[in-house]
């Protein structure tokens, strides 16, 4: 089924930089034009969607998720 | 109470462009490097830190709220 | 840019069945094989993928976010 | 302390099939009505409520953590 | 249904103090013994588990949301 | 970067007693007036904070975070 549409407004392009992978969840950091995006997802799903370093990605984050520090 | 450091590691840098505020909540749009980011935070947040369009601030984004599409 | 896969675990098909609109976020109510399924999300988001009564979407929700109670 | 009533609008009833168990978070799969739902919490919850495949659970999942996609 | 355990650590016992009502989402306002403790939760959650100022609640928080900053 | 000001409404203040270390997550457990709250954060800000028993902190949590169970 492909996804035409979704609703979350921050989608970060980027590139896998590094995986960190521990038996339940694994670290995957992105190279963004931002700077480094850390994403922490189930093991499961860096397999099932074959991540590796180099895989382009979209880093999705949902804006009642996004906090704001004065600086 | 200043904060030194703070875990979250993802830290985004950029200029409020508009707000859009609500009676509870509001939305903050950020302009980043890596792009446009969106942020709903509570009205009241927005008062006493006396956000405007044009304040400098950090978007923070827990890594276990960042999800990942392969594009 | 169509999203060809997704870690998003959890992916519940349905159709919305009421929404809810306010200034900022919506309230979409989403009839599932396993009952309603409510999400909130921003109101322009509700507008830019044209959401409506009838339309099939899938809710999404991160393995991290899922709490359990014992019944 | 029994809870009454919570505020959490989306409360999916289920069978657990699977618990992978990780030494800090373990993920745990519920069969529902709607599909599998994965959670993913605390090894220590998980060792605290007895969870076990095969114990009736309710997956809880506040209303602003859904996102939705269109298909 | 009465929930007889949940896997959510942290459970803020207190009362609520005030209500900032809109019209999708609301503000609650709770008196803790750490201070208080302020959630955001739907209007109609409000209204369906008839929350007024002076009922006593416990606020409901999962481990992975709670962030660390060093001071 | 010092943070001068941060949204994030709820900012309970305690000692950290316990750290569980895994591979890729930690779980920090914090003593605070209203009693223990348990954080989970990637090992890696566990290290960079160098976050130790009886470092003192912040426990930050997002108000939409928060969900309320009556008693």
């Amino acid at each position: 089924m492909t996804i035409k549409a979704i609703n979350v407004r921050n989608q970060l392009r980027g590139r896998i930089v590094e995986i960190l992978t521990g038996p339940v969840l694994s670290e995957v950091d992105i190279e963004t034009a931002g700077g480094i995006v850390t994403s922490v997802i189930t093991t499961r799903s860096v397999t099932e969607l074959n991540l590796q370093v180099g895989t382009e990605v979209l880093a999705l984050i949902k804006a009642t998720e996004v906090s704001i520090a004065k600086i």
